[in-house]
Protein backbone atom coordinates (compact mmCIF):
# COMPACT_ATOMS: atom_id res chain seq x y z
CA UNK A 1 0.00 0.00 0.00
CA UNK A 2 1.22 3.48 -1.06
CA UNK A 3 2.06 5.39 2.23
CA UNK A 4 0.37 8.83 2.49
CA UNK A 5 2.11 12.06 4.06
CA UNK A 6 -0.85 15.08 4.23
CA UNK A 7 1.70 18.52 4.09
CA UNK A 8 -0.97 20.46 6.19
CA UNK A 9 -1.08 24.18 7.60
CA UNK A 10 -3.24 27.64 7.20
CA UNK A 11 -3.64 29.28 4.46
CA UNK A 12 -0.63 31.02 3.27
CA UNK A 13 1.55 29.03 5.39
CA UNK A 14 3.59 27.79 2.25
CA UNK A 15 2.56 24.15 2.11
CA UNK A 16 2.80 24.58 -1.47
CA UNK A 17 6.25 25.86 -1.80
CA UNK A 18 7.53 22.92 1.22
CA UNK A 19 6.43 20.38 -1.97
CA UNK A 20 8.17 22.42 -4.30
CA UNK A 21 11.36 21.53 -2.40
CA UNK A 22 10.30 18.33 -0.85
CA UNK A 23 9.78 16.37 -4.22
CA UNK A 24 12.70 17.29 -6.06
CA UNK A 25 14.68 16.26 -3.16
CA UNK A 26 12.77 13.01 -2.98
CA UNK A 27 13.10 12.43 -6.53
CA UNK A 28 16.59 12.97 -6.34
CA UNK A 29 16.95 9.82 -4.32
CA UNK A 30 15.07 7.54 -6.58
CA UNK A 31 11.95 7.84 -5.55
CA UNK A 32 8.46 8.72 -7.12
CA UNK A 33 5.97 10.82 -5.80
CA UNK A 34 2.54 11.19 -6.24
CA UNK A 35 0.79 14.73 -5.60
CA UNK A 36 -2.73 15.12 -4.52
CA UNK A 37 -4.58 18.53 -3.99
CA UNK A 38 -8.21 19.34 -2.47
CA UNK A 39 -10.19 21.50 -4.01
CA UNK A 40 -13.13 22.31 -2.42
CA UNK A 41 -14.73 24.71 -5.18
CA UNK A 42 -13.92 22.58 -8.12
CA UNK A 43 -11.66 23.92 -10.20
CA UNK A 44 -11.31 24.14 -14.27
CA UNK A 45 -7.79 21.93 -15.37
CA UNK A 46 -8.13 22.09 -19.13
CA UNK A 47 -8.14 24.52 -21.90
CA UNK A 48 -10.91 26.19 -23.24
CA UNK A 49 -10.88 25.36 -27.11
CA UNK A 50 -8.91 22.37 -26.50
CA UNK A 51 -11.05 19.05 -27.92
CA UNK A 52 -10.58 17.69 -24.52
CA UNK A 53 -12.09 20.79 -23.04
CA UNK A 54 -15.03 20.63 -26.10
CA UNK A 55 -15.47 16.75 -24.73
CA UNK A 56 -16.18 17.64 -21.63
CA UNK A 57 -18.28 20.58 -22.15
CA UNK A 58 -20.39 18.21 -24.85
CA UNK A 59 -21.11 16.37 -21.84
CA UNK A 60 -18.83 13.58 -21.09
CA UNK A 61 -18.53 11.63 -17.79
CA UNK A 62 -14.71 11.01 -18.29
CA UNK A 63 -11.89 12.57 -20.64
CA UNK A 64 -8.77 11.28 -20.93
CA UNK A 65 -5.69 12.41 -23.10
CA UNK A 66 -3.42 10.04 -23.72
CA UNK A 67 0.28 10.45 -25.06
CA UNK A 68 3.56 8.47 -25.37
CA UNK A 69 4.99 10.41 -22.24
CA UNK A 70 1.85 11.91 -20.05
CA UNK A 71 -1.90 10.92 -19.50
CA UNK A 72 -4.80 13.32 -18.07
CA UNK A 73 -7.93 12.18 -16.92
CA UNK A 74 -10.56 14.86 -15.75
CA UNK A 75 -13.89 12.86 -14.30
CA UNK A 76 -17.20 13.88 -12.51
CA UNK A 77 -17.52 12.53 -9.28
CA UNK A 78 -20.27 12.35 -6.98
CA UNK A 79 -18.64 13.09 -3.38
CA UNK A 80 -15.10 14.04 -1.63
CA UNK A 81 -12.84 11.34 -2.31
CA UNK A 82 -10.91 10.48 1.27
CA UNK A 83 -7.48 10.24 0.18
CA UNK A 84 -6.93 6.15 0.74
CA UNK A 85 -9.94 6.10 -1.89
CA UNK A 86 -7.98 8.29 -4.11
CA UNK A 87 -4.70 5.76 -3.54
CA UNK A 88 -6.55 3.13 -3.86
CA UNK A 89 -8.88 4.04 -7.06
CA UNK A 90 -6.19 6.05 -9.23
CA UNK A 91 -2.98 6.14 -7.61
CA UNK A 92 -0.17 3.78 -8.94
CA UNK A 93 3.44 3.32 -9.90
CA UNK A 94 5.18 5.97 -7.34
CA UNK A 95 6.72 4.87 -3.64
CA UNK A 96 5.13 8.20 -2.08
CA UNK A 97 1.64 10.45 -1.94
CA UNK A 98 2.42 13.46 -0.48
CA UNK A 99 -1.30 15.46 -0.02
CA UNK A 100 -1.82 19.22 -0.01
CA UNK A 101 -4.47 19.44 2.94
CA UNK A 102 -6.67 17.03 3.67
CA UNK A 103 -6.49 18.09 7.22
CA UNK A 104 -9.26 15.84 8.25
CA UNK A 105 -7.48 12.80 6.90
CA UNK A 106 -6.19 10.43 9.32
CA UNK A 107 -2.81 10.02 7.60
CA UNK A 108 0.58 11.38 9.75
CA UNK A 109 0.52 14.88 8.93
CA UNK A 110 3.47 17.53 8.47
CA UNK A 111 2.60 20.95 9.38
CA UNK A 112 3.94 23.95 8.05
CA UNK A 113 4.18 26.87 10.16
CA UNK A 114 5.38 30.46 9.95
CA UNK A 115 4.77 33.04 12.79
CA UNK A 116 4.76 35.98 11.18
CA UNK A 117 0.97 34.64 9.19
CA UNK A 118 -0.94 33.02 12.13
CA UNK A 119 -0.76 32.16 15.76
CA UNK A 120 -1.18 28.93 16.46
CA UNK A 121 -0.98 25.61 14.82
CA UNK A 122 -3.43 23.66 12.81
CA UNK A 123 -2.59 20.62 14.37
CA UNK A 124 -2.28 18.71 17.41
CA UNK A 125 0.42 15.91 18.18
CA UNK A 126 -3.14 13.70 18.71
CA UNK A 127 -3.64 14.57 14.83
CA UNK A 128 -1.02 12.26 14.08
CA UNK A 129 1.34 14.72 13.56
CA UNK A 130 4.65 13.97 12.35
CA UNK A 131 6.52 16.88 11.99
CA UNK A 132 6.57 20.33 12.02
CA UNK A 133 8.33 22.88 9.53
CA UNK A 134 8.74 26.19 10.72
CA UNK A 135 10.43 29.47 10.83
CA UNK A 136 11.60 29.09 14.99
CA UNK A 137 11.94 25.93 16.69
CA UNK A 138 8.85 24.95 18.49
CA UNK A 139 8.58 22.32 21.29
CA UNK A 140 5.50 19.98 20.16
CA UNK A 141 6.84 17.04 20.87
CA UNK A 142 7.38 16.31 17.56
CA UNK A 143 10.59 17.06 15.22
CA UNK A 144 10.82 20.39 13.91
CA UNK A 145 12.65 21.57 10.98
CA UNK A 146 13.25 24.90 9.29
CA UNK A 147 11.38 25.82 6.50
CA UNK A 148 14.59 24.87 4.08
CA UNK A 149 15.50 21.67 5.46
CA UNK A 150 14.24 19.41 2.95
CA UNK A 151 16.79 17.36 3.14
CA UNK A 152 16.47 17.20 6.89
CA UNK A 153 12.53 16.32 5.93
CA UNK A 154 13.17 14.12 2.89
CA UNK A 155 15.71 12.27 5.49
CA UNK A 156 12.50 11.58 8.41
CA UNK A 157 9.90 10.31 5.17
CA UNK A 158 12.17 7.91 4.02
CA UNK A 159 13.28 6.57 7.63
CA UNK A 160 9.62 6.25 8.58
CA UNK A 161 8.05 5.00 5.23
CA UNK A 162 10.04 4.44 2.51
CA UNK A 163 13.47 3.08 3.90
CA UNK A 164 11.31 -0.63 5.15
CA UNK A 165 10.35 -1.15 1.42
CA UNK A 166 13.44 -1.11 0.02
CA UNK A 167 14.14 -4.77 0.90
CA UNK A 168 11.66 -6.38 -1.41
CA UNK A 169 10.94 -3.86 -4.58
CA UNK A 170 8.69 -6.36 -6.24
CA UNK A 171 5.50 -5.20 -7.39
CA UNK A 172 2.96 -7.19 -9.41
CA UNK A 173 -0.51 -5.50 -10.76
CA UNK A 174 -3.20 -8.10 -12.35
CA UNK A 175 -5.46 -6.26 -14.52
CA UNK A 176 -4.76 -2.58 -13.41
CA UNK A 177 -4.92 -3.98 -9.31
CA UNK A 178 -2.22 -3.97 -7.45
CA UNK A 179 -1.07 -7.69 -5.77
CA UNK A 180 -0.18 -7.56 -2.27
CA UNK A 181 3.01 -9.55 -2.16
CA UNK A 182 5.03 -11.08 1.12
CA UNK A 183 8.27 -10.65 1.11
CA UNK A 184 8.22 -14.15 0.86
CA UNK A 185 6.55 -13.99 -2.29
CA UNK A 186 8.41 -11.20 -3.77
CA UNK A 187 11.81 -12.86 -3.01
CA UNK A 188 10.17 -16.10 -4.96
CA UNK A 189 8.93 -13.65 -8.05
CA UNK A 190 12.10 -12.15 -7.99
CA UNK A 191 14.22 -14.96 -7.86
CA UNK A 192 11.85 -17.30 -10.19
CA UNK A 193 11.83 -14.14 -13.35
CA UNK A 194 15.76 -13.30 -12.79
CA UNK A 195 16.36 -16.97 -12.82
CA UNK A 196 14.67 -16.94 -16.52
CA UNK A 197 15.99 -14.08 -17.87
CA UNK A 198 19.40 -14.97 -17.53
CA UNK A 199 19.78 -16.93 -19.66
CA UNK A 200 18.02 -14.85 -22.55
CA UNK A 201 21.17 -13.06 -24.27
CA UNK A 202 21.88 -9.02 -23.33
CA UNK A 203 19.93 -10.36 -20.21
CA UNK A 204 23.00 -11.73 -18.17
CA UNK A 205 22.83 -9.89 -15.07
CA UNK A 206 18.78 -8.76 -14.40
CA UNK A 207 18.89 -6.13 -11.92
CA UNK A 208 15.95 -3.56 -12.31
CA UNK A 209 12.88 -5.60 -14.69
CA UNK A 210 9.94 -4.55 -15.62
CA UNK A 211 7.67 -7.28 -17.36
CA UNK A 212 4.00 -6.23 -18.81
CA UNK A 213 1.90 -8.76 -20.19
CA UNK A 214 -0.73 -6.54 -21.80
CA UNK A 215 -4.74 -6.87 -22.10
CA UNK A 216 -5.73 -7.80 -25.86
CA UNK B 1 -16.47 -4.20 -20.30
CA UNK B 2 -17.07 -1.01 -21.60
CA UNK B 3 -17.62 -0.99 -25.24
CA UNK B 4 -15.64 1.37 -27.05
CA UNK B 5 -16.02 3.44 -30.34
CA UNK B 6 -13.52 5.17 -32.30
CA UNK B 7 -14.42 8.49 -33.94
CA UNK B 8 -11.51 8.15 -36.55
CA UNK B 9 -10.87 10.44 -39.82
CA UNK B 10 -8.23 12.81 -42.08
CA UNK B 11 -7.50 15.84 -40.22
CA UNK B 12 -10.20 18.34 -40.08
CA UNK B 13 -12.76 16.20 -41.04
CA UNK B 14 -14.81 17.11 -38.09
CA UNK B 15 -13.92 14.35 -35.28
CA UNK B 16 -14.38 16.86 -32.16
CA UNK B 17 -17.32 18.07 -33.50
CA UNK B 18 -19.16 15.08 -34.13
CA UNK B 19 -18.52 14.26 -30.89
CA UNK B 20 -19.71 17.11 -29.20
CA UNK B 21 -22.98 16.18 -31.25
CA UNK B 22 -22.85 12.36 -30.20
CA UNK B 23 -22.20 12.83 -26.42
CA UNK B 24 -24.97 15.11 -25.20
CA UNK B 25 -27.10 12.89 -27.59
CA UNK B 26 -25.99 9.68 -25.64
CA UNK B 27 -26.50 11.68 -22.43
CA UNK B 28 -29.67 12.69 -23.37
CA UNK B 29 -30.93 8.89 -23.18
CA UNK B 30 -28.99 8.30 -20.07
CA UNK B 31 -25.57 7.03 -20.83
CA UNK B 32 -22.70 8.01 -19.33
CA UNK B 33 -20.20 8.28 -21.54
CA UNK B 34 -16.13 8.56 -21.18
CA UNK B 35 -14.02 10.26 -23.95
CA UNK B 36 -10.34 9.80 -25.20
CA UNK B 37 -8.33 11.72 -26.71
CA UNK B 38 -4.60 10.71 -28.40
CA UNK B 39 -1.76 13.55 -28.34
CA UNK B 40 0.54 11.96 -30.43
CA UNK B 41 2.73 15.49 -29.23
CA UNK B 42 2.53 15.35 -25.37
CA UNK B 43 0.13 18.20 -23.83
CA UNK B 44 0.00 20.85 -21.07
CA UNK B 45 -3.42 20.21 -19.99
CA UNK B 46 -2.59 22.38 -16.20
CA UNK B 47 -2.41 26.07 -15.68
CA UNK B 48 0.96 27.52 -15.19
CA UNK B 49 1.36 28.56 -11.68
CA UNK B 50 -1.52 26.89 -10.38
CA UNK B 51 -0.73 24.31 -7.29
CA UNK B 52 -0.93 21.44 -8.91
CA UNK B 53 0.89 22.93 -11.82
CA UNK B 54 3.80 23.77 -9.35
CA UNK B 55 3.76 19.95 -7.77
CA UNK B 56 4.39 18.93 -11.34
CA UNK B 57 6.64 21.29 -12.37
CA UNK B 58 8.80 20.35 -9.10
CA UNK B 59 8.99 16.26 -10.28
CA UNK B 60 5.58 14.95 -8.80
CA UNK B 61 5.07 11.59 -11.18
CA UNK B 62 1.52 11.95 -10.91
CA UNK B 63 -0.93 15.01 -9.73
CA UNK B 64 -4.30 14.72 -8.56
CA UNK B 65 -6.98 17.12 -8.25
CA UNK B 66 -9.66 16.18 -5.86
CA UNK B 67 -13.18 18.07 -5.39
CA UNK B 68 -16.56 17.12 -4.37
CA UNK B 69 -17.63 16.83 -7.97
CA UNK B 70 -14.42 16.84 -10.19
CA UNK B 71 -11.55 14.42 -10.28
CA UNK B 72 -8.42 15.62 -12.33
CA UNK B 73 -5.18 13.23 -12.24
CA UNK B 74 -2.26 14.33 -14.21
CA UNK B 75 0.94 11.41 -14.48
CA UNK B 76 3.80 10.44 -16.20
CA UNK B 77 3.73 7.28 -18.26
CA UNK B 78 6.15 4.88 -20.00
CA UNK B 79 4.32 4.26 -23.13
CA UNK B 80 1.28 5.16 -25.42
CA UNK B 81 -1.72 3.19 -24.07
CA UNK B 82 -3.77 1.20 -26.22
CA UNK B 83 -7.27 2.08 -25.55
CA UNK B 84 -8.27 -1.59 -24.20
CA UNK B 85 -5.67 -0.50 -21.81
CA UNK B 86 -6.82 3.01 -20.81
CA UNK B 87 -10.32 1.30 -20.40
CA UNK B 88 -8.68 -1.38 -17.76
CA UNK B 89 -6.53 1.06 -16.03
CA UNK B 90 -7.95 4.61 -15.84
CA UNK B 91 -12.15 4.59 -16.82
CA UNK B 92 -14.92 3.39 -14.93
CA UNK B 93 -18.51 4.94 -14.25
CA UNK B 94 -19.55 4.62 -17.84
CA UNK B 95 -21.39 2.82 -20.09
CA UNK B 96 -19.22 3.39 -23.31
CA UNK B 97 -16.04 4.95 -24.25
CA UNK B 98 -16.09 7.11 -27.57
CA UNK B 99 -12.30 7.77 -28.93
CA UNK B 100 -11.80 10.64 -31.20
CA UNK B 101 -8.36 8.92 -33.40
CA UNK B 102 -6.99 5.77 -32.32
CA UNK B 103 -7.17 4.45 -36.34
CA UNK B 104 -4.89 1.69 -35.27
CA UNK B 105 -6.82 0.13 -32.69
CA UNK B 106 -9.09 -3.07 -33.18
CA UNK B 107 -12.11 -1.62 -31.82
CA UNK B 108 -15.39 -0.53 -34.32
CA UNK B 109 -15.17 2.60 -36.03
CA UNK B 110 -16.96 5.34 -37.27
CA UNK B 111 -15.26 7.66 -39.56
CA UNK B 112 -15.78 11.22 -40.69
CA UNK B 113 -15.72 12.26 -44.07
CA UNK B 114 -16.02 15.76 -45.52
CA UNK B 115 -15.57 15.28 -49.62
CA UNK B 116 -14.02 18.90 -49.76
CA UNK B 117 -11.38 17.90 -47.39
CA UNK B 118 -10.52 14.44 -48.48
CA UNK B 119 -10.42 12.27 -51.29
CA UNK B 120 -10.44 9.36 -50.11
CA UNK B 121 -11.69 7.91 -46.48
CA UNK B 122 -9.24 6.49 -44.15
CA UNK B 123 -10.76 3.29 -43.48
CA UNK B 124 -11.85 0.43 -45.49
CA UNK B 125 -14.51 -2.31 -44.20
CA UNK B 126 -11.51 -4.21 -43.20
CA UNK B 127 -10.55 -2.04 -40.74
CA UNK B 128 -14.07 -2.76 -38.05
CA UNK B 129 -15.54 0.10 -39.87
CA UNK B 130 -18.90 0.13 -37.93
CA UNK B 131 -20.16 3.21 -39.96
CA UNK B 132 -19.39 6.49 -41.75
CA UNK B 133 -20.55 9.87 -41.21
CA UNK B 134 -20.77 12.35 -44.28
CA UNK B 135 -21.63 15.11 -46.08
CA UNK B 136 -22.84 13.06 -48.96
CA UNK B 137 -23.99 9.20 -49.14
CA UNK B 138 -21.29 6.79 -49.61
CA UNK B 139 -21.77 3.25 -50.59
CA UNK B 140 -18.67 1.70 -48.79
CA UNK B 141 -21.12 -1.55 -47.42
CA UNK B 142 -21.76 0.00 -44.07
CA UNK B 143 -24.20 2.44 -42.86
CA UNK B 144 -23.80 6.17 -43.81
CA UNK B 145 -25.23 9.25 -41.53
CA UNK B 146 -25.63 12.70 -42.34
CA UNK B 147 -22.77 15.05 -40.37
CA UNK B 148 -25.46 16.14 -38.45
CA UNK B 149 -27.34 13.30 -37.91
CA UNK B 150 -26.37 12.49 -33.99
CA UNK B 151 -29.53 10.77 -33.62
CA UNK B 152 -29.69 8.21 -35.85
CA UNK B 153 -26.15 7.64 -34.93
CA UNK B 154 -26.76 7.06 -31.52
CA UNK B 155 -29.46 4.87 -32.53
CA UNK B 156 -26.62 2.83 -34.15
CA UNK B 157 -24.26 3.15 -31.14
CA UNK B 158 -27.35 2.36 -28.41
CA UNK B 159 -28.30 -0.75 -30.98
CA UNK B 160 -24.86 -2.37 -30.62
CA UNK B 161 -23.24 -1.71 -27.77
CA UNK B 162 -25.82 -0.50 -25.01
CA UNK B 163 -29.08 -2.14 -25.35
CA UNK B 164 -27.76 -5.25 -24.29
CA UNK B 165 -26.48 -4.37 -21.19
CA UNK B 166 -29.46 -2.87 -20.06
CA UNK B 167 -31.00 -6.00 -18.57
CA UNK B 168 -28.57 -6.70 -16.30
CA UNK B 169 -27.52 -3.30 -14.96
CA UNK B 170 -25.49 -4.62 -11.71
CA UNK B 171 -22.00 -3.78 -11.87
CA UNK B 172 -19.38 -4.80 -9.23
CA UNK B 173 -16.27 -2.99 -8.14
CA UNK B 174 -14.05 -4.44 -5.55
CA UNK B 175 -10.92 -2.81 -4.46
CA UNK B 176 -11.21 -0.65 -7.82
CA UNK B 177 -11.82 -3.08 -9.84
CA UNK B 178 -14.90 -4.07 -12.23
CA UNK B 179 -15.98 -7.73 -11.02
CA UNK B 180 -17.24 -9.70 -14.47
CA UNK B 181 -20.62 -10.71 -13.54
CA UNK B 182 -22.76 -13.13 -15.45
CA UNK B 183 -26.36 -12.52 -15.73
CA UNK B 184 -27.21 -15.10 -12.56
CA UNK B 185 -24.62 -13.23 -10.54
CA UNK B 186 -26.33 -10.04 -11.45
CA UNK B 187 -29.75 -11.47 -10.84
CA UNK B 188 -28.61 -12.85 -7.72
CA UNK B 189 -26.56 -10.02 -6.27
CA UNK B 190 -30.02 -7.31 -7.37
CA UNK B 191 -32.25 -9.75 -5.68
CA UNK B 192 -30.55 -9.68 -2.26
CA UNK B 193 -29.98 -6.23 -1.92
CA UNK B 194 -33.19 -4.74 -3.04
CA UNK B 195 -34.71 -7.73 -0.44
CA UNK B 196 -32.19 -6.50 2.39
CA UNK B 197 -33.27 -2.99 1.74
CA UNK B 198 -37.06 -3.17 1.38
CA UNK B 199 -37.25 -3.69 5.32
CA UNK B 200 -35.63 -0.40 6.07
CA UNK B 201 -37.64 2.21 6.47
CA UNK B 202 -37.68 4.76 3.13
CA UNK B 203 -36.35 2.14 1.01
CA UNK B 204 -39.58 0.05 0.57
CA UNK B 205 -39.05 -0.22 -3.40
CA UNK B 206 -35.47 -0.25 -4.07
CA UNK B 207 -35.28 0.66 -7.58
CA UNK B 208 -31.42 2.28 -8.40
CA UNK B 209 -29.48 1.43 -5.59
CA UNK B 210 -25.66 2.46 -5.20
CA UNK B 211 -23.81 0.42 -2.22
CA UNK B 212 -20.26 1.25 -1.72
CA UNK B 213 -18.26 0.20 1.02
CA UNK B 214 -15.30 2.41 1.31
CA UNK B 215 -11.35 1.59 2.50
CA UNK B 216 -10.49 2.66 5.79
Amino acid sequence: MIPIVSIVGKSDSGKTTLIEKLVPELVRRGYRVATVKHDVHGFDVDREGKDSWRHKKAGAHTVVISSPTKLALIRDVDHDATLAELRDKYIRDVDLILSEGFKKNTQPKIEVFRKEMHQDLLCTKEDNLLAIVANQALDMGVPCFDLNDAPGLADLVEDKFLKAKKPFPVELWVNGKAIPLSPFVQNSLRGTVRGMLSSLKGCESPQSVELKILPD
